[in-house]
């Protein structure tokens, strides 16, 4: 890329970001937007935020909010998704301690690309198969422009090869790299295990800390399996042991449920326009009426307010029928069991049940609002079917999309757009358009096109079996993040090397010849990258933290619904709740931003600054989200923490394994004293796993053993676990009685 | 292999098999042999066994015997290790139905070996890089001479690349092994898991049942070890938690002891020689006397009663010290912690205790037999490091191991040592001398060579930190089945070709060429592999039931014993005692003719019978074995399962990858439909760990619930695991007191 169009990027996307700051200072202002900016807020204190605000005290107050602050309002999730950007940026920070003030004036003195450069531009960047040795580097002109431009005399291809001096000190670089990633993923996994430890035995008793999942319950003829997971709990945990909540086939009543909440909203709809009808004119009013069938378009009229009353009584014998039926005959094989106290509890969740792992299977159960009911009475073969095509589908999914994204990062090249359509040659001579252009389109190119992919991930998680909304998120992120790795760093970075080299590989695809490859095509690509960081970084949290187009939903939404649905105020206001972090979307993202951040550090340090700049204004901003605008809806207690320590390692993994490619390339001779790197990255791994993994899995006896204070009963707990379609009915009656007396 | 040497050297095997049945038959009727012949029947009943025998009554008697017999005398981990050899069985039995009868005839009557022998004989075995499609096999001479010899007909290299309806019987075959493997493990997975069900539920309870090993307990300055593990377990288990046995060092105490007891012994022994002195010319009798210094060369003369008798009371005293200082000031942070109540136990032994992983590990304890002292004490991060290091160097050894073992198998084949040694040549024209030297001569450095080696990797196991003695001899024996496939099995395999090819592999070592070089060195190594197989059947369980070795052993120690050191008759039954099977030996040794076989199978069915010999012989002189012979001090109940299943679905994965490349050298169009294949494995791997590996580790908690009948009072269990040099001493107390009354 050349140096002119680079500079334009990052000065577009720095002004779209300033123009967004300041929108956010004004419309956040405005009270009508409170439910967009200040959801959070509302919810937790009921209230508006204060008035009168200075500009940018968001800033402050993101800055100044404590830990516990976060953890109260977002969730120990929200925090640990945050602990991600304060992670990145201390592994960043330490690693541009070293990195900017030693290995960059190393290369900007260096002068391999001059020398290059001379020659790469008598070839003329058509040397495809010609005896220079940086042919392959040649061939990526379609990223990289015709020469090596400003940002690549700072990287570590500008060391000339035999300047091996110069190469110890990206040596160490490599080493530093690693070193600080170890101590601060140490560190950080430490302190998250306190934070969820101390959740976990926090004075006040939650509902799932009594509680354990049962499932693959056995067949029994002679009992239900209510009966069944009562007979065998009592055995073996005596007193403890309260009751169960066998987990029942819901779909008919959940169906009969929701046609009652219509009917029940569509009485009050009747009602309101009935009580609004009765003017001082006419103080009888007019009794609302419509016709029964099609849409209310045919068959006899009624009298709307009577037909739905009729309609709600019948419904509810038949829910209450229903409800009673399936309580019998539709048990299924998994509840949840209930003790009283969460030691007990604790060591349920933990023990192996039966001598065969295929039945009795126990686990914490996850949050009320956690479960994923459909997938909890799954039988045990059927989820091992599931999970293994589901993991072909992704496989297959992972492997081929590289096919469309190399193709897409290749055809929105400007180039290749002037070759496909030549009026494309007339708007490249509008100069700043043509610069911004060529900047951006690839990058949006691949934004669009990757935007669609998660919720296919969470649907293919969904189908997976999991048993939690959280795990299924975690799912989700886990994948999509394999994805985002293999296709888009991988595949940009490899990009248009690999269609040339696709022959001189085919059917010779070692470990040695990916190395190189990987090595060979990545300095290029720097700049590319660090355009799609600050994109990425400067647009993308400033529509995040300016809420543009949430704020024009909510205003549409709520401007319909008042206007066709008349619905009441207590609705409009759920409209606004924005849920919880998009974490499967988020944290492969976050991810990906990281991976080229630790696979740059040393070989173009230049990608340091901005990485860190995605972190920072990243962390501000999300910061202020927690505390103002998600609202999550159930928590996992930082288990997403192991899930992003691995994929940090991966990540290290990755640019450990880059950077042994890039050295070897280098042809330098000591490369192998990089081995022992990616072995230290696994033995980590591995020890971490030992150590933290566990823990976030089960609850540890001894947190468990802290003294309860203050805890649910055993009805509000199982009240808590019973879906709301089984519930008894008791506000309906008094709702239809009200209003019959009345009328 | 030339035919002839190929069957000279089956005869000569078996005759010397013949000769040592006999052998075994009239040395097993002489009643002075019975405790090398029947030491478990011995130790079982206390009587020898039953005279008058008929010849082979050993036969029906190891037939005959059932589970429970074997349980009852050798252990579940017996009848596991002898289930390995039923599995085997009933796997190649039913892969040879498929086989025997529709392969071999298949190959037979094709003629592709005549057509490349023609061709082959015209080059001389010397076209080592000629344009010939088959040069790859032709460099193989050195191990199979000159020609495709006879067995060669029977197998799949003799169906010419072009007849492809051939080829599809054996795809079909493939797919039938695999078939049949999952089937058979499957289902013997299941009933050992249904044995070890039904051992740890046994109506008499075991000390290890109410026992929990509890190892990284964290250090604490204000309390000893002893008062951590009371507060921390009564805290979580209340009145289930009964007492703790907190490890210490002993290495001062232990020293102690011993040397207690070797004066102990010495007392004994001066006592009996001056019982003998009293003669009755000289009634009084002589008293011992010896010099005190060096080996009682020098120093003044003393009584030697009276002197071992001063002795062992001030050791006594001396210990009893040690013994109280011990108990306080050198407890470790390990402990065995004993509950009143199976369940409890076992919960025990699954939970997780602390916030972090690396404090209050628990397991379930083994037996007091089966713990390894010096190892329990290790704390957590010297553990990690031991690991770390011991691996590395099991790697390496695996590794390169390979140099020297192929170097063996190519430079003990005759036609090399013909070479190196011109005098060898006079020799092989001896006739069968020759034949048989050149079938033996490979095979015998081999075993001699492999022979070392499980000492070796016992050792490391041992420094790698495992607890018990059960994990460490399968820690050993997985170690050796690594090596044993990768050098053994691969470097013969390999052998000759690799370095020939290895110039041309160099730097290109990917996936796809060494399943290549593996399918194109297969074919010629099966006769080879068949000489070895009968040189380990025949030879192997003719000294394994005779029991040569041990016999001359146990005389000849017997008779030194008895003349020079006068020992009670009680030590030299001790003496006789050949201990539990040597599994880290012999499993790896088993599952390397299990790899050839699967491996074989299919490509060489020729191979299967005599796979089977081995291991329906092996079945029936091990029974014998187990039921009269050995006498296993320790039992990890059936642990040795999960370990011999994992390893027969890695010799089914290598034997499945085998045929991918042996189908691809055929150039077979239809290779493609083999890769289900390996997943397959992989994926019943998984399943089978995830159903069936979990219940050998930890006791379910409803098998720990079942009645209890039987069980040892909570303080013989505490003296059960209480080192033998920390017993107190009342016993010698009594001795010496005695002995000084009679005085």
């Amino acid at each position: 890329m050349e140096t002119a169009s680079f500079i334009t990027s990052l000065a577009t996307s720095f002004s779209i970001f300033c123009v967004l700051l300041i929108v956010y200072e004004f419309l956040s202002r405005q009270p009508r937007n409170y439910p967009v900016y200040y959801a959070a807020v509302r919810l937790s204190t009921g209230s508006d935020p204060p008035e009168p605000r200075r500009p940018f005290t968001w800033i402050r107050e993101a800055w100044e909010a404590s830990e516990t602050d976060i953890i109260k309002l977002a969730g120990l999730d929200g925090a640990v998704y945050l602990s991600l950007f304060e992670t990145s940026l201390k592994i960043l920070g330490c690693t541009a301690i070293f990195c900017l003030p030693v290995l960059i004036p190393l290369s900007a003195t260096s002068h391999n690309y001059n020398t290059l450069n001379t020659s790469s531009s008598s070839t003329n960047g058509s040397t495809v198969n010609g005896s220079h040795k940086f042919s392959a580097l040649g061939n990526l002109t379609v990223i990289r422009g015709p020469s090596f431009g400003g940002f690549d005399r700072f990287a570590m291809g500008n060391i000339s090869d035999h300047d091996r001096n110069r190469i110890w000190a990206f040596l160490v670089g490599s080493y530093w790299l690693s070193v600080v990633t170890y101590v601060i993923l140490w560190k950080k996994y430490k302190h998250i295990m306190t934070l969820r430890s101390t959740l976990l035995s926090s004075t006040k008793a939650q509902p799932e800390d009594f509680t354990v999942l049962v499932h693959d319950i056995p067949y029994d003829k002679t009992m239900t399996h209510a009966q069944q997971v009562d007979t065998f709990f009592k055995k073996l945990y005596g007193e403890s042991y309260e009751r169960c909540l066998v987990v029942m086939k819901l779909k008919k009543t959940s169906k009969f449920w929701k046609e009652l909440e219509k009917f029940k909203e569509k009485l009050t709809l009747s009602e309101a326009r009935f009580l609004s009808s009765k003017t001082k004119a006419k103080p009888e009013g007019i009794r609302p009426q419509h016709r029964t069938q099609f849409f209310g378009l045919f068959g006899s009229k009624v009298d709307s307010i009577d037909y739905f009353r009729e309609k709600i009584k019948d419904l509810v014998a038949r829910l209450e029928a229903e409800q009673s039926r399936v309580r019998i005959k539709e048990q299924e094989g998994a509840a949840f069991v209930f003790f009283n106290n969460r030691i007990t509890a604790a060591a349920a969740a933990q023990a192996m049940h039966a001598p065969s792992g295929r039945t009795w299977r126990t686990m914490p159960a996850p949050q009320p609002k956690d479960v994923v009911w459909e997938n909890v009475l799954i039988p045990f073969y059927e989820r091992l079917i599931r999970q293994a095509v589901v993991y072909l589908i992704v496989f297959l999914t992972v492997l081929f999309y590289m096919i469309p994204v190399a193709f897409i990062s290749a055809v929105t090249s400007w180039n290749n757009l002037e070759i496909a359509f030549p009026f494309m040659k007339t708007i490249g001579k509008v100069g700043p358009l043509h610069a911004i252009l060529q900047a951006y389109l690839p990058q949006l190119a691949l934004s669009g096109f990757l935007a669609l992919l998660p919720t296919f991930l969470k649907f293919l998680s969904k189908l997976e079996g999991l048993f939690s909304k959280s795990h299924l998120i975690r799912a989700t992120a886990g994948k999509y993040f394999y994805f985002v790795i293999f296709n888009v760093f991988l595949g940009v970075t490899l990009g248009t090397t690999l269609f040339n080299s696709l022959k001189r590989l085919k059917g010779n695809l070692s470990f040695d010849s990916v190395v190189q490859l990987l090595g060979s095509s990545l300095p290029p690509a720097a700049s590319f990258f660090i355009t799609y960081i600050s994109l990425k970084l400067f647009v993308g949290y400033g529509l995040e933290l300016s809420r543009i187009f949430p704020l024009l939903f909510y205003h549409s939404k709520k401007k319909f619904m008042r206007k066709f649905m008349n619905k009441p105020e207590q609705e409009l206001k759920e409209a606004s709740n924005p849920g919880p972090f998009k974490y499967h979307r988020n944290v492969p993202n976050d991810m990906l931003v990281l991976t080229i951040a630790l696979c740059y550090a040393v070989i173009a340090p230049m990608v340091l600054p901005f990485a860190m700049l995605y972190f920072g204004i990243g962390w501000l901003v999300l910061r202020n989200q927690a505390l103002k605008v998600y609202v999550p809806s159930y928590d996992s207690k930082g288990c997403l923490w192991p899930h992003i320590h691995v994929r940090i390692l991966v990540a290290l993994l990755v640019s450990q394994l880059t950077m042994l490619g890039y050295f070897t390339i280098k042809r330098f001779v000591y490369t192998f004293l990089l081995l022992p790197l990616p072995i230290a990255t696994l033995m980590f791994g591995y020890l971490c796993q030992n150590i933290f993994y566990h823990p976030f899995k089960v609850t540890p006896l001894e947190t468990a053993s802290r003294e309860v204070k203050e805890m649910p009963s055993i009805q509000e707990i199982v009240r808590d676990y019973t879906p709301t379609c089984l519930l008894e009915e008791d506000n309906i009656h008094d709702d239809v009685e009200k209003s019959e007396t009345e009328k």
